[in-house]
């Protein structure tokens, strides 16, 4: 049930993030104004990491800043970091523990390298190594499975876009919550879609651009809480080899909103239902919907660069009710727990 | 059969390499170190992605250079490239013509940026566009799963490393093809090992650091060639999530030569043999060899930083063994082509 309440804060994070967090947002933004970088290197982890693939693209397309993930063994059990010139190193990461996240912000300090943290918990040890701090302030989450603080964290990650170039998505991110309650207020069908997919064992998530993060965040969450083996695909990686392995009744997610993707995927799924596969769409194109075994319907209105906050949680109710179908505990899967420490 | 031959022409393969590429590698490494850049942006897709991953770890262990892997959609779809200042770009591809890859090199020639071109194909469109270009000469590659391109693509990058900094590797390099060779003699014994798994639908790949590569490289191979839903993960992320999928069974394939993250992929074997997963351990260490149901041995003196030249020959030789044992026709999976161009 934690896991459930925790999926239904989320428009009411986003009215608490967008209220409260506008300040903090301007003053970081202006800081790194000041600040001499041409890229960004993000440490995260787990769900954390999908917060960064998220960042590569916003920040990318809307602020020109390119993005590198880091290779955090580099810099502790290799004890090799790369030299970071011309770095803005960010850490993201819920708790702020995890020991190989906290060195490549340490290691960026060393260098005096600009460093930025975003987490719910502003007094963690990674925390304390950064110069600016971003509090998601998604509030405590007690489900190990996250949902609200991976969408504070990508609302952290538009926010500061926003701020750093108030042109793009400033006004639109307003109407975020209202979104939210709208995929929520879908969950009867959600939960019957999810009834479909009782006996599935694994099954392939495709996004693409923005939304790479989120077939990699759906894939995470149905591996930690229905333990199906779900793999996360860019449309253009999928057709790169994968996508051998779909024979009649492969479980397809596609997540794809309007954009300049879209006919891409519409013609994937197009040639995957000619398999026979049992495709999820969820879309705000109703061709996609249509194209589909199930469809999920995104707001109509809803800018493709803000589905990641949107599409996710379609995708944690199916998740959810799916765990429900298969008799699990979705607040504790076997074999995790809520702070992971990697070194 | 010409997966298999091709598997087999790898020793030959490097030896020319070695002998042959010696000097364009002394030249780009020439340029290179007259050109300002802080980091190397790559573009590459399926396979030549995983020899990216390779650089990401070995261009910053032994060259301080780190790396980003590009966006493509960024640069085509969205029409939205980021700022590249600072950046070295290079594109890694067999064929050298996926649109979307070479879309990127060019963006990096507009830019201003230098550009190098890994491939097998000099006179391929991306290598048109690029400033420098390093020939992997692999030779014409006719099965559909790449091989001896993938380990030429991994030896490319591993001489362009040793002629940047030569007190790293330069010497090493050359007991390439032995190694090669001796695990090509251990082929019945993998083939047996393969005839264990039959049955397998599904499998988790772990590797981390240098061979987080490997992990990526096995995994894709499976998908293509025995269309198994083989996920790749390093241990770290591993723990992050997905390892509560694990049940009685499971097949578990875990690379990991000696090294600095050597005991951590110990523990987790030990730990996974305690749910009873089905493990195949790839390793120059006798203790995770035994910690595993299954071992295939690599070389005793191979340093860590050469191993996924060399691991991935047994991952091919298991993988091609699996698609026999189950009746497939390894040279054309289903669903894929040689080249792929996507955009």
């Amino acid at each position: 049930m934690t896991m459930r309440s925790e999926i239904g804060e989320q428009p009411d994070v986003f009215r608490t993030a967008l209220a409260d967090n506008h300040e903090t947002m301007t003053r970081v933004a202006n800081e790194l104004g000041d600040t001499a970088f041409n890229y960004a290197l993000i440490a995260a982890r787990g769900t954390s990491d999908n917060a960064a693939r998220y960042a590569k693209y916003l920040w990318a397309a809307h602020n020109r800043i390119p993005v590198a993930l880091a290779a955090p063994s580099l810099f502790t059990s290799y004890q090799r970091p790369p030299s970071l010139g011309g770095a803005l190193v960010v850490g993201i990461s819920q708790s702020g523990e995890s020991p190989d996240l906290v060195a490549v912000v340490t290691e960026g300090r060393k260098q005096g390298r600009p460093t930025l943290v975003i987490t719910n918990e502003p007094d963690s040890p990674m925390a304390r190594q950064a110069d600016l701090v971003i509090d998601i302030a998604a509030g405590q989450e007690l489900a190990v499975a996250a949902t609200k603080s991976y969408t504070a964290q990508l609302l952290a990650v538009a926010m500061l876009s926003a701020a750093l170039d108030p042109e793009h998505g400033q006004a639109e991110l307003g109407e975020l919550p209202s979104y939210a309650d709208e995929v929520l207020q879908q969950e009867d069908g959600i939960a019957a879609i999810a009834a479909d997919f009782a006996d599935m064992r694994a099954c392939a998530v495709l996004g693409r651009g923005y939304n790479h993060s989120t077939a990699f965040e759906w894939a995470l969450k149905l591996q930690e809480v229905t333990y199906a083996l779900a793999h996360p695909y860019s449309t253009a990686d999928f057709r790169h080899g994968p996508i051998a392995v779909v024979e009649p009744g492969f479980p397809l997610f596609a997540v794809a909103p309007d954009g300049p993707l879209f006919d891409d995927m519409l013609e994937l799924l197009v040639e995957m239902a000619g398999r026979h596969s049992r495709t999820v769409a969820v879309s705000n194109r109703p061709e996609l919907v249509e194209a589909a075994r199930h469809g999920i319907r995104l707001p109509e209105a809803m800018p493709e660069w803000m589905s990641p906050m949107i599409a996710i949680i379609a995708a944690q109710l199916f998740t959810y009710h799916l765990g429900l179908v298969k008799g699990l505990d979705t607040d504790q899967p076997r074999g995790l727990s809520k702070v992971t420490r990697t070194v």
